[in-house]
């Protein structure tokens, strides 16, 4: 088992879809004293930090960094560009996707929901013919990676086929367990709010979120009004002038960030994101050696969390927890639908083989106290 | 100068109200590596923090913790309790109290402000009148400790006042720059929402921030029609019954929290709070001695933040540029109606008499390089 830089107690193979282990050179840095979010230091790490974020979204729009979790800029997304009573197209593919169209619901959009089975992921085709149906749609919602069931979206040809069928109408993206790890191009693909945070791709901790709106989505933002104040993007846009965000910012955070983005900038997006790929390739490889399927296979398959359904007669919680008590291996449960159907492996930011394989091995292990036989291979 | 623990590039005298100069046994636990927010090490970690909160917070009923900065649980603190329309009473005495009423007006309330001098306490004489005026008031807003002023309210005076004239009104208190400084009193004080965060008395960075609700504001809740999603306490409620917040949280600086709540248990609220009273009166005397005024005085003055008046013919930029550039102290601006007017001078959390001993000799040697002179002492 890969011993995990940090304290003894952490000696431990977290494989689940964020937090994800942090390397010891952005750990280190969140120790390091606070300085004055209002100062001159502060403005200079912002300052560069926004300069690397803007080419990871691959975007020419400023990013905003805000003190909250994911979920935290899917409402900002939602609160920023829309207004009581509009109609919105959610599309889901799991529990993320649901979510969003949830926040929109919650704050008196008029949404209509479109969702494919777990496992598979939107058919763009079949958006275009949703947003037909539904000609007052100001707004279409995607996840671009669903967590929840490990199944990417390819927001290239959704973007085409919304555009094909109304020009204008805001794409909104929750980029959350896609962007640094899995390619993403906010400006080609004629995003207009693309959302992610620190926990995933970026080998820091929760605590900051990322937000990017297209012109288009400013225009949007002078129109909307749902309530807003903490969330409200156009207080990040004055103060960033200052090079300052308009709240107390989660300053040890963007320290690690700062190291991070550092370190991405060296090795390279392209090689960020084929690094993904390998090892995603990798886990579900190594994973089908156990005779298991997996939820979702093929390019939709996803490179930052890989799903494994719970073969027939095993208990999911059983075997988490066994992992977790007896392999210091923590894998993450099913959720919604797929609770106690599947578990999920995530492999995002630094994942070394080895990690890969120690999970598989403890996987095989647990899975093996608990009944579970290997299959006998096809013709044997 | 008090070399504060951290990077060399942070040997810095930070006297601003919050972030705070962190304790090495607080800023050592923030490079701790992650664990699954939804696994049972966060659960006991979760559960021991809440625990010692609600102790803080002097409080029976339960304390959550937010992903986010102060604002973030103001807000909370609004559209928790709140729906739209409502009549409001916000109390102001700076630029905190104004931000309150703010938030409240954004989420649709129907806000009358009443405003108190800069410098200044709350009457809670006039605050009852002002709750008489408005019969249909439903909340009464509040600020315990004023950052932007360096003045304390009366919160059990002023809810005593409030009582008198609507027993049942809901008094919501921003205690963000008090809370775990300054006695504060949740139950005892008949308080309906009581907010803090992270960076101020804690000792550790932003990023959490706290919210306890009374029996009292949790029936407002279920009334409550303001939209709410990343906000909304229900969900806070529902998933602490496993331990977890609804949302991943900022792991690292919960390490921190845990620390820093044990370091306050061991020492006694009682005896946190004398200290902080101990270092603001040696403050205000020692910044007296070079012949400087402070805003406010008496009972009123913070024991979390002294406001120091610039001197006629001083200007307040240069002031802080220079006390920056030439002798690493990090004092605040005065904001809105109190830009150029003052300088602030933070002392929560850790603070030794050393680093305001040095924080006044660098204000004394650049005020004089900047053409103050010391007034004489009156019959002289």
């Amino acid at each position: 088992m890969p011993v995990i830089p940090g304290k003894e107690t952490t000696v431990q193979n977290l494989r689940i879809p964020g937090p994800t282990p942090c390397p010891p050179e952005t750990l280190s840095e969140l120790s390091r004293q606070m300085i004055n979010h209002r100062g001159p230091e502060f403005a200079d790490l912002q300052g560069r930090i926004v300069t690397r974020l803007k080419a990871i979204f691959r975007t020419q729009s400023e990013v905003y960094v805000y003190t909250t979790s994911g979920t935290g800029v899917m409402e900002a997304a939602i609160v920023n560009t829309l207004s009581p009573g509009d109609g919105v197209l959610a599309v889901s593919i799991g529990e993320f996707g649901d979510r969003f169209a949830d926040i929109a619901e919650a704050f008196g959009a008029d949404v209509t929901r479109l969702s494919f089975e777990p496992g598979t992921a939107a058919e763009p085709a079949a958006v275009a013919e949703a947003l037909r149906a539904r000609p007052d749609a100001v707004a279409v919602l995607v996840t671009h990676n669903e967590t929840s069931t490990g199944v990417t979206n390819d927001i290239a040809a959704i973007s085409k086929a919304v555009r094909a069928v109304k020009p204008d109408v805001l794409l909104i993206v929750d980029a959350i367990s896609s962007l640094g790890c899995i390619p993403y191009a906010a400006d080609a693909w004629e995003v207009d709010v693309s959302t992610t945070c620190s926990q995933k791709g970026f080998m820091i901790p929760p605590g900051l979120a990322f937000i990017s709106l297209s012109p288009r989505a400013w225009a949007a933002y002078e129109r909307s009004t749902m309530p807003k104040f903490y969330l409200d993007v156009g207080k990040y846009r004055d103060y960033a002038k200052r090079g300052q965000p308009p709240w107390t910012p989660a300053v040890s955070i963007y320290y690690g960030l700062d190291t991070a983005l550092e370190m991405m900038t060296k090795e390279g997006l392209e090689q960020v994101n084929a690094r993904h790929y390998a090892i995603a390739d990798y886990t579900r490889a190594k994973v089908k050696t156990l005779g298991l399927t997996l939820l979702a296979e093929g390019p939709q398959a996803s490179d930052t969390v890989t799903s494994v359904r719970v073969p027939e007669g095993v208990d999911a919680a059983a075997l988490l927890g066994l992992l977790n008590k007896d392999y210091d291996t923590v894998l993450a449960a099913g959720q919604g639908k797929l609770a106690g159907k599947i578990v999920r492996i995530g492999h995002m930011g630094i994942v070394e083989r080895e990690a890969i394989d120690a999970a598989v091995a403890a996987l095989e292990s647990a899975l093996s106290r608990l009944g579970y036989k290997r299959p006998a291979p096809a013709g044997a």
